[in-house]
């Protein structure tokens, strides 16, 4: 980050259609900016819901298709939840860390440790069905995708996040977060930088993706607002092919799970 | 939030001088926005760094004044820290959650879960001695403080957040995190709000003013950048009195530690 970054604006696109499995978000994206008479330049960076990613590559589930294993009936009811979510839910995890009623912690499949192994069944476009919708099966490839598609149609260097709302251990509320990450660093690591006072830095790394994430988080919103795109501007990162990967604590470096 | 908050500007606010026991926060704030030609507006929240307010303070102990008793000097070898600095460590905690070479996680007596009870020995402005920067001894009463100087002197609304970084259970990086807040909520409870569909939202509570802290930690940089102060624009919230205290998760329902 460097000094002219001292100013950073946020814009969520309002808008934005519902989002159907195969759709093109690519093409929602510029049209929405183009909407509001908006243009990528190099170095913005499109935060996009985690949601309309799931939609868009067809990650929504009919509950009605999925049959319970014993072990998922068995922890549905120490849960208290669905036990066809709770397969599902064990299907998408390595683990499951802690459970109680109404509430389960797992490290998914993809290393993040979340509740319900982050499966949505809120703002689900359903008509009379119970579904459920799953993250993306890989998310930083998914934004690597979205990343190449808005390159190759704006000519503008960008950069993408993929955002859910997770829980923290210690604190309450849920954040923002970066699931997915493409062009832009996941963790900034400060490591050798002096501070004002030419003292090595004791505080290392900055989880640059998930400020980013958060920061959208704000004016995306989380109930009826359905503004699920929103163009960051004026932060300064260095262009790499960074992950939301980089993100995730090694399980053997996680002193907490 | 509301749908006219589509849009969010943050500015970093250079060229704020090094704060010393004793300085006018609120005075420095309001010449830093003077200078680049800012004025605070109804609903602007001020972003303060942890610093300038543990420095405003007085909050600087020089560790040649500390003796470590018989457990710091224990624990300091497990940590493979200064065992004058694992004493102050000691005395701003309730308990030690994890511990090994290099680091100490403790839950500091205002509830925090973090590293070395939040002292810090970087950007702080030592000569020849050997000083640690605590946090302030109740950063919620401390952006309450601010919040009503800044009030009184400009006759804008402004809320205050007081931010620090802090590091994740399960994640890599820290986080710009609200320690203080004041004037905006802390956590926002949307249980019982529709989602896109009219169903109940299972995500119910955001952690606001952690979000409003990430984003202002974006611009407000971490290393050798110096800018402390952060002016936050077109926030929708509602202007209630709230606190970081509502973002500690209480102990009888910490699941992690």
């Amino acid at each position: 980050m460097t000094d002219d970054n001292a100013t950073l604006i946020l814009h969520a696109l309002s808008g934005v259609p519902m989002v159907r499995q195969g759709d093109d978000l690519a093409e929602i994206i510029l049209l929405a900016l183009d909407r509001v008479g908006l243009r990528l330049d190099d170095g913005d960076i499109i935060a996009v819901a985690q949601k309309i990613v799931s939609k868009a590559e067809g990650r929504l589930i009919d509950l009605d298709t999925v049959t319970a294993s014993p072990r998922a009936q068995e922890l549905a009811v120490d849960a208290d939840k669905d036990p066809r979510l709770m397969e599902l839910i064990l299907a998408e995890s390595q683990d499951v860390l802690r459970i109680r009623k109404g509430a389960i912690i797992v490290r998914h499949n993809l290393g993040l440790v979340l509740a319900n192994a982050g499966i949505d069944q809120s703002n689900v476009d359903h008509s009379d069905k119970t579904l459920a919708l799953l993250l993306p099966l890989d998310p930083d490839a998914s934004a690597q995708r979205l990343r190449e598609v808005l390159r190759a149609r704006s000519g503008a260097d960008v950069a993408v996040v993929i955002i859910d709302s997770l829980g923290r251990a210690w604190r309450t509320g849920t954040m923002g977060t970066a699931i997915g990450v493409a062009g832009m660093p996941g963790m900034i690591d400060l490591r050798g930088l002096p501070d004002l006072h030419g003292r090595k830095l004791e505080t290392s790394e900055l989880g640059f993706a998930d400020e980013v994430a958060a920061a959208a988080s704000l004016v995306m919103g989380q109930a009826d607002e359905g503004r699920p795109v929103v163009l960051v501007r004026g932060v300064g990162y260095n262009r790499r092919e960074g992950t939301a990967a980089e993100l995730i604590r090694p399980k053997h470096m996680d002193l907490f799970s």
